[in-house]
């Protein structure tokens, strides 16, 4: 007999049926044993009868043991049908029960919410949290917000692409995680922050319409709500203005709310600009929350900020890239950056999405144009011949035709926490680690051999 | 005035439009100019005609420079239709031409297939080697594939759900990437062989039905057609048997030749099952291939190979696991295996799907049960505490309700190239490594500043 999924149930009423699952709940009545059984479509309420075969073996069942149930569909009376959730017509009358597996008690309610339960407990027996409805719904809606961003795009004309993991080390703003190369004994890999010069170069490649949901890496100190790892909707277009982009983000975001999360309210359509300085301005922030009631999670307030500085100082007194080195300069500030004037003042073709208070997207118009990307390098200190190792090749692709391009990158981790009402990234990643970037799970990361090290020419210091 | 894609440019017949592109052929004729523009989507004449404005500055234009350019969409006289090909019936009477971007003359032309071209030069320029036509279109057939798979998955009721790319290294077979921790210095991270342990925990998490679009990456000496990283549609169910995980990837399979690639065909459906054992006695091989015709690349044998053996000598000597230490034994086997005699004959409840001489993928049912899992480190020779360092995540989620599981993981390199009728997988790649591990575009791997390596805490020998 085939297995019935329990939320096709209801189309097997007065029928023998095979379930599969786990004991979500078990009430012992003495007589008759009631079970809740649990599968990932749903939850159906089964009862072992007095004279059931199955009643010895049930009195041994506990909760979470994993149970195939031979048993009959049945109607409920009238007078305990519960009309407002699945199955709440019918109840499974068990004939047999095989014990697939057992289950020690867990160290914490999996029919209960966790979000009081301590972090760290949940995190090493994240296999058992992500057993809990919230943390299913989660999971389960992250795959559809990307599944919508995919299918939008693809609707489009972009192609997605896989850019690689294992990259050159160009330093572009964070600090990168590195991998040793065995074969090449003293160099080295890194993983990438961003596709950013891969999606360029697809740009340079003639795509045109690039995108990807790109698996990022950067080793941050892990203040506040960061991941080691977090995943991005990347995109790029080529002839393209800022408005073009700005415009197609928007309408993509507005369809998303409408079709995957039609309860909640976008507080301003089309979505407000500001500039760098309005925001700072008037809000104090370049992320401001602009929701009409601060509590509410159903108001969704978008909006975009724009003219971005291109260069900033670091706390050293140095020059860096706010953003990073291939935004193109405004027009209006084009003069004075190709002679290195005012550098400060300088605004770039650079763009944020916000969302309540949060960053949900960086952008910009690239530089195209060789000497331009060269004038941004020197004015960061980058020597000639720097220039050449570390960003030879992009400035070379430049020479061979390179069209216009822009491009936005939305943090899928912080577009699912906001949608699913949930304080912070850790609570939609399937395996996240802790602040201090600890797997608590596997417990990684964790020692290697001597001969693995010894292998890739490494020492410990 | 908007841009109009060159494929949609028959709808504009009689109009003035502006199309957007590189230059793909020049031919100048004295008094006229023709040039075939192109975009993303398709290719379109062009006439610069002698008393046309743009008449100065076409005389300046070269191959792959960008231009936008204002033209008139003019039916072409009958003589000169061609019916065949893409705006074979209209031509573009130019009448401004403006430069977006210059470029010097590429290495090799775009305008050829370049697989004769040599392929370090072909790999260093690669965003130039992307432009050709073949090349273009491998990576918008590789999308399409994907794209067929995620959407078979969906329809399927499969979540997909990402798993991390910085894991705990947890030796199941080949050699793993490392990434050193700057916050625990002296401990690492390693690269995903592939997400298997992660997989089996998310079977123990209830998903029941689990797939990715995957990124693995082995550090493998680097013999024959493979790549540091490479791309797997990995997926995992629970409940099921052997014949499952079989029918259902059958299926799939047929249904993606059907749908994507209609001129090809299959061999035999149902696709023939051997064992392995059977397989090599018959084919001296447990990749057979079977299609009637051997150089037909239309033909497509597909082939099951099944009851692999668990277990394997190495070169030196030592028991390991022929497949991962995670297949469970088939039954017949299973006595044998848990006194751990005749350990050599012991057969798993591993399965390959070969290709024309291809292994597309291997899979197996998982063991759920944490004696029969024990009792594999245990006949691997690993020690009860190297278990309990290295595996003892899983076997202790192995005792909170593990259910029955299996799966699979076709590679999507392989998938892309046979269905392209490519060579080798770098053929379907976008930015693929020598056989050296080498990025020749980027020039990786390289070294690192003597800071970072400070950083965490490593020494090159």
């Amino acid at each position: 007999m085939k297995r019935i999924y329990i939320k096709d149930l209801e189309d097997h009423i007065g029928k023998e049926v095979i379930i599969k699952g786990w004991v979500n709940v078990r009430r012992d009545q003495g007589k008759m044993v009631f079970m809740d059984m649990r599968d990932f479509s749903g939850i159906v309420q089964c009862v072992v009868l007095p004279k059931s075969p199955a009643i010895e073996i049930v009195k041994e069942v506990r909760t979470e043991w994993v149970l195939a149930i031979t048993g009959i569909v049945n109607e409920r009376p009238a007078k305990n049908i519960k009309a407002d959730i699945l199955n709440g017509n019918i109840e499974i009358e068990i004939k047999n029960i095989e014990i697939l597996n057992k289950a020690e008690t867990p160290p914490f309610e999996i029919t209960e919410d966790t979000k009081e339960v301590d972090e760290n407990v949940r995190l090493k027996y994240r296999y058992l949290d992500l057993r809990t409805k919230r943390m299913q719904e989660n999971m389960r809606a992250r795959d559809k917000i990307i599944s919508f961003f995919r299918n939008y795009m693809h609707k489009n004309d972009f192609v997605e692409i896989e850019t690689p993991i294992m990259m050159k080390g160009t330093p572009e703003g964070s600090r990168e995680y590195i991998v040793p190369s065995r074969l090449h004994k003293g160099k080295f890999y890194v993983l990438p922050q961003s596709p950013q010069q891969f999606k360029q170069l697809l740009m340079v490649a003639g795509f045109e319409k690039y995108f990807q949901i790109a698996r990022c890496m950067r080793d941050e100190d892990q203040r506040g709500d960061r991941q080691p790892e977090f995943t991005q909707l990347d995109y790029e277009m080529s002839f393209v203005e800022q408005k073009d982009v700005l415009e197609y983000t928007e309408k993509m975001f507005i369809e998303l709310v409408k079709i995957l999360y039609p309860n909640k309210k976008i507080t301003q359509i089309p979505f407000p600009i500001l500039t760098y300085k309005e925001s700072i301005k008037k809000y104090g922030s370049d992320k401001p929350d602009l929701r009409k009631n601060k509590n509410n999670p159903d108001e969704l307030a978008f909006a975009w900020i724009v003219d971005f500085p291109m260069f900033e100082k670091t706390e050293e007194g140095e020059i860096q890239a706010a953003h990073h080195p291939f935004c193109s300069i405004k027009p209006e500030d084009k003069e004075n950056f190709m002679k290195g004037e005012d550098i400060f003042s300088l605004r770039a073709n650079a763009y944020d999405l916000v969302l309540n208070g949060y960053e949900l997207s960086s952008g910009s118009i690239r530089i195209h144009d060789r000497e331009e990307q060269k004038q941004v390098f020197k004015l960061l200190g980058i020597s000639e011949e720097d220039q050449q190792k570390k960003f030879g090749h992009i400035l070379e692709a430049f020479t061979y035709g390179a069209p216009p391009h822009g491009g936005f990158a939305p943090g899928i981790d912080r577009v699912v926490m906001l949608l699913q009402n949930e304080p912070n990234i850790r609570e939609v990643i399937a395996f996240p680690k802790t602040g201090e970037g600890r797997d608590l799970m596997m417990n990684a990361p964790s020692e290697i051999s001597k001969k693995q090290l010894k292998e890739l020419g490494l020492k410990i210091e």
